[in-house]
């Protein structure tokens, strides 16, 4: 089963990232450009069939490794 | 007008941070992971209304800025 896990800087939280392609982008004549955020988007292949179970594995990798959960929020979607 | 671009490693181009992240995992106890992959999701507000007007924008963005296409891929999601 192929999974896809979303992680994003919560709202209000300094993204220098967002902020530098912004800026990046204006300086490249593109105008009209509002907030920038950038997150981090992970493709995993696992094994496990039982999208429940699937879905509670990856919602534990997301808890101890693949977000920062003080200011980083996290969403998982099964691809099948 | 929202919209979300991914960048991902193209097929065949080592990402050592998937690497990472899958050895990580496994190091964690969790077994069944297969192959990892790890891109960019980058959320811009735009202020373009016409949704091919500001599609071609983001596909120059792409080109020009977000993607290094020699190894990465891009795909452009207007939210709305």
């Amino acid at each position: 089963m192929k999974a896809r896990v979303f992680v994003m800087p919560k709202e209000g939280v300094l993204d220098p990232q967002g902020k530098a392609i912004g800026h990046a982008l204006g300086n490249l004549g593109f105008s009209g450009i509002g907030e920038v955020r950038q997150g981090k988007v992970i493709d995993l292949d696992i094994s496990e069939r039982d999208p429940a179970k699937a879905r509670a594995a990856l919602e534990q990798m997301c808890q101890k490794l693949l977000a920062n959960t003080v200011i980083e929020s996290y969403r998982v979607e099964l691809v099948g």
